[in-house]
């Protein structure tokens, strides 16, 4: 069962980043959903998203697990304090440190699923692991540590 | 003093990669060159590479350093070689693991320069760790494990 896309909920200044934005019309616009206690994102690279011939860029791969790891440190920091996604106060998380580790070699033009599941939530801090799948193989993991954005970075609120 | 770029030397079936192929016209197109024993690459985000208003987008510096790294490792492999860049057999590199810790926002608009220096150079693994700067303060820094391609990778080789 799919839940609503994190990224929705967002408010409309927080919604311009590259990989998550709505309205960003130039970016990958990402979304992400609840599946149990997994959070789910499936997407579909360009052709122009090659690294080598045939395979995915490696830089694509990080930007689909920073963006969707940060929007489940949200979710998760939401589901903590019994919130629906999108009341006030929003939370919006910024990465202190992403790890990729690429497996395998990842097939272009085909969808790609990225699972995530959170490893800890404390204070402002989450942290995220993932794997990213294609056609059911993993062909690489991910660990973002995720932190609240700072109130002064906010929009509006600086 | 600087010098070619690297990635001028790629050969044209390996320089398709969306962060650093200069075919790729949707690409980043980044360039990189040794200064000394240090591979510096300049890259000016365009304003849609934005994560919250300001800032550049995670997914964008984890991107220019996983390139960047890459190519470093090439480019030392060449002088560990004794040999000029482009000259056959050509050596590239993909990204086995990559790790960036964002240690402030990187301001959008200015030029950020990322210099990486080869941590380690072993058989078919280089170890690259780098820092990315913005108005001479260091916005992130990483460390790339980048490995040869696989002789079957290699187009028109597999």
């Amino acid at each position: 069962m799919t839940s609503d896309a994190f990224q929705d909920f967002y408010p409309d200044d927080l919604s311009h980043c590259y990989g998550c934005g709505r309205l960003n019309e130039h970016g990958l616009q990402i979304k992400s959903r609840w599946e149990g206690d997994e959070a789910v994102c499936t997407f579909t690279p360009q052709p122009f998203h090659t690294a080598i011939p045939g395979y995915v860029y490696g830089g694509l791969i990080a930007s689909l697990i920073d963006c969707h790891s940060t929007g489940t440190a949200a979710a998760a920091a939401y589901r903590q304090d019994g919130r629906a996604l999108g009341t006030e106060p929003a939370f919006r998380f910024l990465t202190a440190s992403l790890h990729v580790n690429y497996r395998k070699p990842t097939p272009l033009g085909v969808p790609l699923e990225i699972r995530a599941t959170v490893k800890e939530i404390k204070g402002r801090k989450v942290v995220v692991t993932s794997r990213l799948l294609a056609e059911g193989q993993e062909c690489a993991n991910g660990e973002v540590v995720a932190v609240q954005v700072p109130q002064n970075l906010m929009p509006g609120q600086g």
